[in-house]
């Protein structure tokens, strides 16, 4: 199970905010995921069984793409996927430009995600590739709101559609059909996934150690906002990278708000960081700068990584020789139990660790769910609604406006 | 040139603090790397040229790696590099085990870059290397300070050497032996590199435009420190993404910091965006969160790109049809531009934009020497020594202390 260490004042359970979780809850949205039935996700199975072609390109942005890439990218070394995939998130010239010279047409499934079925970045890549091959059921399949446009378009052709549940944002998606159609065509367990975000619902719904520490992270967080105004999560390896840009987005695009009683703008800000490499980076700043920031590390327990350091002298550099015959797995966590401790003894600074157990699907599962909950309990307490962006439609009213 | 647009308050120039700077560039430092002269370029152009290895792996982490990668991942959609290069920045056991595998040693030059010349990380992988390789001038190359570890190596094994200049750090190190070593083994021109550095250089210290605009900016950084805590740099290609790294590392390493004549801890916290991805996860954070936000825009004028929204209708989505016919490279920048607007009529951000003419060596040349002035001015300011980072040094006496 996700265990989570905290250096920081404690806050006691408050039943009102409790009360509001547990009815929120009631009403769906991302809080039921985990509780999908085995037949939708049988039918999620069966027809990534049923695809033909060896190729994913998935063509989404936002909350369309960042929960799959981040599964994608934790399991990456040391999964064996059963198909490559590619992501088209942007409609960056260079990057799409090279994107796009990669892609076997014939041999690639073009998987839609958005949720308005009508992205504008999605849309422009989407007319690009109905230049180059036929609207058919080989070649595409969409995710999408039931009867938005893509849905229709779906019907019309009989393109393989897969709705989003009601009252899902896409930030909060990721163990919907979003996350498990391109999971389930790589070969990803997508059950394990679910039992693992499912272990931090029960806990929580039922009171446990989790429902403990995740209400007092997020009352401490609140209480303290005016002066610790970002949130670091410092993650001790690449295999974290894009589970960061996913927090990121899921942190800063929901508690980044006006209060719903109030004009106030209120938010917190979501950093991601990389252990060991951001030690050379951003650590001096967290430790000398401004009393402005949290931290919370992730660690895992057990790497299953035999590579090691050789017993090897390098002259003029004997003093370095107490790291031989080290493994790199434990030396990767040695290096982030010593920043946690200097964190501790001299900047005194709001810190908690978060350690799973291993890399795999259910691990990963956890994290979501765990910061899914930490998001809304935050919401709630600032007096936000978590789950709207209204701030991204005056750009896009803009966007539009040079046209008329 | 590199254009410099300020939507927010007009501070005057303050004599003391350009007495200041100029008497720091007097003393060396980064500020005369654009300076470097010719025998010295050519020595390392024609270092690069008997190379006889395809590929090149740089060991090196931090300042070691950032200003070099962010060069390769600028050109690297539209240039074609002599040789491939790996990073091997970080001791993760799962990223360093996939990085391992790919390499091919037989036809690898492992450029080993380490300003004290005994940095953990790096000297763990090299360990790992030695035994595998010899240590020979066909395997190695040594970029490090005068009279440290690996240059005492270097000249008991006659590796090829590369001095790191007295005074120049390692996130301020990108246009010294550091960057250019790398780069040059690459094919890139790394004269052009330095020749834009020098045209910000010269209109700085002779109080052109680019002196009024970094002074001005700075000067509001610093008077607004308090309520804007965070430094967003919103670059609108994916050509930008390492050199938001750069920019991270630059920008919180040198100004999270105890003043120098109090023990206040000070400090602004960089954060690097993408656009138009970032438009889907942290713009409605800037757009409707707390007002502790800057956001400076990076815009490329040509993009040299000839892709093209096809003239092709959706069913069921004609009101996108406004973007037929257009170029994704306009689109991108329309994007940009729309954004701006709606950040400067809704929510009244502190914004500027920096518009680079194009994807090369110049252009990127001229964001590094931007920066780099513009950490050194709000240092100033601050009362911080930029060019130290003290508060890593405890964790690695800790780390050493577990073996005690």
């Amino acid at each position: 199970m996700l265990e989570n260490i905290q250096y920081f004042a404690k806050y006691k359970e408050n039943p009102l905010l409790f009360k509001t979780i547990l009815e929120q809850s009631k009403e769906g949205a991302y809080y039921c995921l985990p509780d999908t039935n085995e037949a939708d996700i049988l039918n999620i199975i069966d027809f990534a069984k049923k695809v033909k072609k060896n190729n994913i390109a998935l063509l989404g942005i936002g909350g369309s793409a960042l929960g799959a890439r981040a599964v994608y990218n934790f399991l990456k070394y040391s999964n064996k996927f059963s198909r490559s995939i590619c992501f088209l998130e942007s409609t960056d010239p260079v990057l799409l430009n090279a994107s796009l010279e990669k892609i076997d047409f014939d041999d690639t499934l073009f998987l839609l995600i958005s949720k308005s079925g009508s992205t504008i970045e999605t849309m422009s890549i989407f007319k690009y590739l109905l230049s180059k091959l036929e609207l058919s059921q080989e070649n595409f399949a969409f995710i999408s709101d039931k009867d938005s446009p893509l849905d229709k378009l779906a019907q019309k052709h009989k393109i393989n559609f897969f709705e989003i549940p009601k009252n899902v944002g896409g930030r909060f998606s990721v163990l919907s059909a979003v996350g498990l159609v391109p999971l389930a065509l790589l070969g990803v367990d997508i059950k394990a996934l679910l039992r693992g975000a499912k272990e931090v619902k029960d806990e929580f719904f039922s009171c446990g150690e989790i429902y403990t520490k995740l209400i007092s992270k997020a009352r401490f967080y609140v209480k303290n906002s005016n002066k610790i105004n970002i949130n670091c999560l410092f993650s001790y390896s690449e295999v974290f990278r894009s589970f960061n840009a996913w927090y990121v987005q899921l942190w800063g695009e929901s508690l980044g708000k006006k209060q719903i009683h109030s004009d106030l703008n209120v938010g917190l800000t979501p950093i991601g960081l990389i252990g060991p490499s951001d030690q050379h980076s951003f650590l001096q700043l967290i430790m000398q700068g401004k009393r402005d920031k949290s931290v919370s590390f992730i660690k895992i327990k057990d790497f299953k990584s035999k590579l090691k350091i050789p017993d090897i002298n390098i002259e003029f550099n004997e003093d370095l020789n107490f790291i031989n015959s080290l493994s790199f797995s434990k030396l990767i966590n040695l290096q982030a139990d010593s920043i946690i401790q200097s964190l501790k003894a001299n900047a005194d600074i709001a810190l908690d660790i978060l350690e799973i157990p291993r890399v795999d699907e259910p691990s990963i599962g956890m994290l979501f769910y765990y910061y899914e909950l930490l998001t809304s309990l935050v919401a709630i307490l600032f007096d936000i609604n978590a789950y709207n962006q209204p701030g991204v439609e005056d750009g896009k009213k803009i966007l539009r406006s040079y046209f008329d």
